[in-house]
């Protein structure tokens, strides 16, 4: 991959839960990738087209069984878009082909197998790859992701949270161990394959709701990765809602100051760290972000407010679940990984309304 | 009013906004009242069935300009559900007749005219009324609410808010001064005149989006109702959030706690608190409330939850934001002014899904 | 049931789906009916309010398992809300008991058991109840339901075109074999336990459209009725679609005419038609029915347009799906089966918005 | 424009309504085009991105007033996302600078001055150019796009119930005097700048509603591009409907049959007359299409069902509003103008769910 003209050749493993079909999606545009291989167990054998109506017209790829040897035959790289627990199967065996990972599951997110084990309530089947992948958010981690043979590539909750903490933690002017989550998010992010009674469009249209707010598995991870930011221990609480509306997802994050700051000092943290990266944006002072201003794109939309009187600052965080919260990321990882420029294939608008 | 058969001769007074047309709703399937004048400037002299066509055939009440003498002429009781600003300039004189006020405004909710000067920006016209309001949440000032004159009914938020934190103030167990309250409400809830860009329905919808997080005049009001419920000082954040649904509203408040205590204890206390009301559902533990649990009634869900590894109680309240929110709250203290069943007229459950 | 005081005593049978719980919303409101028993299989034993929360507070009823010895024993009517094909099976035995049926599914809505067979693919296990039972419709076939042991309360699509063909089939100014019936429905049309990939809600969300347009079963249903009504062969298309809302259905009927009409005799016909019934609002001239003007409603409104550059009259029927289309129909044909005013416990307006 | 390298020079005239936004969002994505220029009268002098913060990132222009001379200076073609009635004034002097003009409005998709202000009620203030502008449907008349100086883009419902025709007509099996076109869109149809209580989102959420079924201005439209297709004169009915869903239109077209066909014929005849035109997808037989298989896509997916027991056959036909509908195909005949690839700029999916 150097630029003269040959593409890179990857494949989703995966391809029809809602992120498999959004990195299709993107890939399908990417300018210096070859997409070969999508798989689906239960669509083997079909036109993606046929199984997936939207895409009816834009490829005629079709869907294959995944089949590991033949996954790495002539791949570089390959995304595993499937349920959690399938990845640290069977990646030492991809690893081993010489191609290189990026998983979208939560298999090789969290560092420690010990950790992984007390949130998942499984052990783990590859925890000698934990140390070594890097956790795939390019502005915070960027550097490891580059030369990583896998890159565990985090969701949309992790995503939001970190981008809008991570200057303020770098700032030092918060507690790391004071800190509220208020998350909310489509429906999409519940997945594709799991409708039941809750996502049935007649109950969750209309709806609102809250859901595990003292026990998701977000929650330690965010923390770990909070720690790496800062140094220091962290300790938030998590509290995750369901949006009646398809995509999109929004974190309100909630800060206690270790010294006071002004609304401006705190603007100018968030765009001095973000100068220059070009998917985070960091909105003027004054105006908040909305879900519906990042649908279809890998941007991250964020506002800061400092609560002089409660002595809190609130920072919200805007993202799309599947794109930068899943498919969008995944491929601006695989960009850094393979020395294409970080926006290669994401600089697309995204439809609005 | 005193059983005897004759019915409570009641007015509204801004009959065709969202909180307007809700307590019309409720008003004609009251048993012990007799809806007999609704008011609207613009629509005057219109059958309130032609107005609003989800009224046709239900009632053939006819749409009136406001007219004071005529308001409190044989009426007991007027409903004031017009814009902020309005109902402390008629207030006094419409007492003067001998009618009783429940205001549905922010006009009458904050006890001080400072205060009220500081937050609404304005002098208030009918001073010596704050005193005298009554705040008018029954599970928790019922008893003033009894024999006032006039009630100041508060909105959705302050309402939500305060019946989740209720049951933790009294017991002690939360620091007022560390309270944070993430709340999130239906469009309906920025009212029916208002169809400015930001809720027109391609623009509102498929979004979710914070708004006025350190600014809203709520903030203020929760904060001295908390007050009134624990005698300390309260200081909470207040961030609001619009959702992409007509009804519904949910606060997810976070406290922390002064002293540890398991769930089962938060649990205790909140049925304990709650016992014997029937407009407020303490869920089973570990059962969350949902917005569209609650639409169409004045019942408002609660859940709790310990967070034990950041030391915080998380409570979850939900209402319709135009009836217990609004306009079901506003005839539950009706009842409780004029001696009815607390209950009466409010025992419906409402349309699901 | 002489009005002495005694209430009607009554049972829902199948009561946690769509349909069934909406019947428990208007019983438990219902000023001459005791609803003593409701069915689930699957939740016998629970009590309601905690299978569905949003009767939490308003009902102390508990579900049992289908008994019908039990369901018989003082019990005066017996609501069938079943998935289609039970009720057939165990209506004989119930009659015998002396009950009266409601039965909300297909079985008992076509007159013929041959006709039933093509349609439904199976053999009828009653079908000497068929010729008898009524067609409960109570604008167009009242008498027959006030006698009636066993009465098909039909569903929402079949309603709404009925009620909107039924002043142009008795003018005479249509060709009753040259209609086209476009229907669109909420999704809660589909059912509560169908919650299939399509009614997912990221997938039915932002989502419209047509199914099963030449096909469905309601079509010959409709045809049947409508030659009930004007005595020749009825022919139509029966084209459904589905729109992305939890309620609401509204037909757009399309009719060449026979004779040219102007839109005042078109809304005279539709006028005089419905003059004096509670349930059917003809709208004024020019103004059109909306789904949410109806929703919570046993309402009917219907809008009336005269086409006369293409030869036709178009109505449009706007109804609750689940209220005029199946629970409150429902109540409005017991209250005539039993001689109680036609609009008890069926005159509160809707939620609105 | 030879494909040496030069980029098209092209204006968006109005890029901050629906149809605006949406064409600059293809054309920054367009291989062979350079967007030069963007007005808004309103936000004139503002950054794109800040006026519309999904931008925020993808872009750096700058709104302009609208000046003919600046716009037609080094300029190829000019969009026209006016509202209506304003293209028509400055079409001619536009055209006297050398560029070519796709108008998004009204202003020149009827072939007559008359027919013009009958429909519109107003004198056509440029009516020589009436007749030579292209009707811009590139399936249909692409041959006159590639030449025209004036191509008149059709909006969503023209293009949808066409685009279903076209095959039928050609094939000569259905009587284009008698059609029903029952057509339903998405909010974002009605437009930017009208945010009427009829739009806001309290009010059309959940709901479905009618409008315009006699007077609708595109009925006459449809019938003259109908008449152009078959030679005879076309009649039919128009009725639009709304739909609760940000963008996506879908007709229902229903056309009596002049002779028998079976439904394997009308298969045959759509496939065979859109083969190898890459925006429009015919169905496999007896597949429907569904709105959100097309959003964000030049794509017009059709599905066509023979109904024996009427005799009619069932055309139905979805579109993105805003993109086969507006936008996209504005794009695409752009392509065809000016000799770029028809799929040029148009080919990436949509995003799902």
């Amino acid at each position: 991959m150097d630029g003269s003209g040959e593409k890179l050749r990857v494949g989703v493993i995966g391809a029809t839960g809602y992120g498999g079909m959004e990195l299709v999606r993107l890939l399908l545009g990417h300018p210096h990738v070859s997409l070969t291989y999508v798989t689906s167990e239960t669509f083997q054998g079909q036109p993606l087209g046929e199984v997936l109506p939207h895409f009816r017209g834009f490829t005629n790829l079709t869907l294959h069984s995944f089949d590991p040897t033949y996954a790495t035959n002539s791949r570089d790289l390959l995304f595993l878009a499937w349920q959690p627990g399938r990845a640290m199967e069977v990646a030492p065996e991809l690893l081993k082909h010489g191609v290189r990972i990026i998983d979208l599951s939560a298999d090789y997110r969290l560092k420690s197998a010990d950790l992984y084990e007390r949130v998942y309530k499984q052990r783990h089947a590859s925890p000698k790859l934990l140390a070594e992948a890097a956790y795939g958010i390019p502005e915070l981690w960027g550097d490891a992701v580059k030369t990583a043979r896998v890159v565990a590539c985090p969701g949309c909750y992790p995503t939001g949270a970190l981008l809008g903490l991570a200057p303020l933690l770098s700032e030092g002017v918060i507690d790391p161990a004071d800190v509220i989550v208020n998350a909310a998010s489509g429906v999409s992010g519940a997945g594709r394959s799991k409708f039941e009674l809750g996502f049935h469009f007649p109950e969750m249209d209309e709806n609102y709701r809250p859901y595990n707010v003292t026990g998701h598995r977000h929650r330690p991870e965010i923390e770990q990765q909070m720690t790496a930011l800062c140094g220091e221990e962290a300790r938030i609480v998590f509290a995750p809602h369901l949006v009646p509306m398809a995509r999109g997802e929004l974190c309100t994050v909630y800060c206690r100051l270790t010294r006071p700051i002004t609304p401006e000092e705190a603007q100018g943290a968030f765009e001095r760290f973000y100068s220059g990266r070009p998917f985070v944006q960091v909105l003027p002072q004054g105006q908040l972000p909305a879900t519906k201003n990042v649908l279809g794109t890998n941007m991250c939309h964020l506002g800061v407010a400092v609560d002089t009187h409660a002595n809190r600052v609130i920072v919200m965080s805007a993202v799309d679940n599947l794109v930068r919260g899943t498919a969008g990321q995944a491929v601006q990882n695989m960009n850094l990984m393979f020395g294409f420029p970080e926006t290669a294939g994401l600089m697309l608008p995204g439809q609005y309304p």
